[in-house]
């Protein structure tokens, strides 16, 4: 049984300023609660339409029917659970090895695919800018596929960030060096621009190196790849040698 | 004005069975019409709120209400145009340089994201499994940003093709060599999986190299890259020396 007050909440969460106000967040479906947890991400409620996730105590679920379900879930399609976890205080920045930082990313899917990315490249450390989507967007939860519980995400003033560090800073720009012919370090900034405009002037002052990806389709008309799959190619390029 | 007869037309067009019965297709928003047109595309019909697209004639546009747009529109937050165009005939099957072979790709954003990685990464060729979602699918259109006009898009029963090609196929499986590692030629077929179950075991068996896209991650616990990244990384590798 799923109270109004309940159904407050939880729909709520789905608004970044009710997250932050009750500093919880919801995840939906059996993989990515159990990474969660795995992380030790403090779970608050858990809802279930039937006998899953064995490894949790039966006392800590609350059985509720589908329909009751699709009252709070965050999905089109809902699962068979829906768990509220609270949200972890912020961890110092790890400033060892590369760290990937977006300048104002704003879609949910493409941030949650570029943190399995950071996931998989062994990337510790991502920096959003202010204006980055909110990682705990459910739409980012869900794309994230539980590496939301192995990268630290900080969000800052990613310019005055960028700005006092020492390290170099790798954007891409059209006009920049072939990728595939630079010396790559292992440790280092590398910036992800905006979906529509790329990275901004004030950054782009601030990159120390820059990389391009070269295009080799003839009519060379292919207008930019997506922020994702860039962050694919530059990632594999700066650890394929280590 | 729409009639009651276009807008059952028009919505009857976000289904394959009436794109296949009536060979027409829809796409949305000035970018991606222009990319079709400039490719030769036969426009049939052209829906705009405004005036735009200047270098189509007055004659051929079909002034509507932002009402209107939303009985027809595919979108959720429609554009300002929405054009129906002629589903060309099949090309034969360019079988130079290399090929890309999806097997059973099911998520249209998926598939539009892979066909502008082939436009970028100068693939001519896209050969599709026909349990892979319909190319003329509104969300694969929008999503191509105009590489459907560039790569030739066919679908074909995918494991009678390998089957009967002399060149070879690539693969990526847990178990791979080191993509990082392997020699990779100009020419063959780079076969990439489902979703959910990756390369199914038939065409595992055609498959002559098996590749494999090393983890960094510390904890090996990601458990698999999104197809479209995964694209992204294989081919940069095949292209970066050419």
């Amino acid at each position: 049984m799923v109270s109004k007050n309940q159904i407050k909440l939880i729909t709520g969460l789905q608004q970044k300023k009710y997250r932050k106000l009750h500093k919880l967040f919801i995840a939906e479906g059996a993989k990515v609660i159990q990474e969660l947890i795995a992380a030790d991400f403090q779970l608050e409620q858990l809802f279930v339409t039937e006998s899953v996730l064995p490894e949790i105590p039966e006392s800590k679920k609350e059985y509720i029917t589908e329909s009751e379900l699709k009252k709070i879930t965050a999905l089109t399609t809902p699962n068979n659970c829906l768990a509220v976890f609270k949200i972890p205080e912020e961890r110092p920045i790890i400033e060892s090895g590369l760290i990937v930082a977006l300048d104002d990313i704003r879609d949910p899917g493409n941030l949650g695919t570029i943190l399995r990315l950071c996931d998989w490249f062994g990337i510790q450390q991502l920096l959003c800018s202010e204006q980055t989507v909110d990682l705990y967007n459910p739409k980012v939860v869900q794309a994230t596929m539980g590496s939301i519980a192995r990268v630290n995400v900080t969000y800052l003033d990613l310019n005055a960030f960028v700005g006092q560090s020492k390290l170099p800073v790798f954007g891409t720009f059209m006009d920049g060096e072939n990728i595939y012919k630079s010396e790559l370090p292992a440790k280092g900034i590398i910036v992800l621009g905006n979906e529509a405009n790329g990275i901004s002037a004030a950054l782009e002052q601030l990159t120390t190196h820059k990389l391009s990806i070269p295009r080799f389709g003839k009519l060379q008309k292919t207008e930019s790849l997506n922020v994702a799959t860039a962050t694919a190619i530059v990632l594999s390029e700066f650890l394929r040698n280590t």
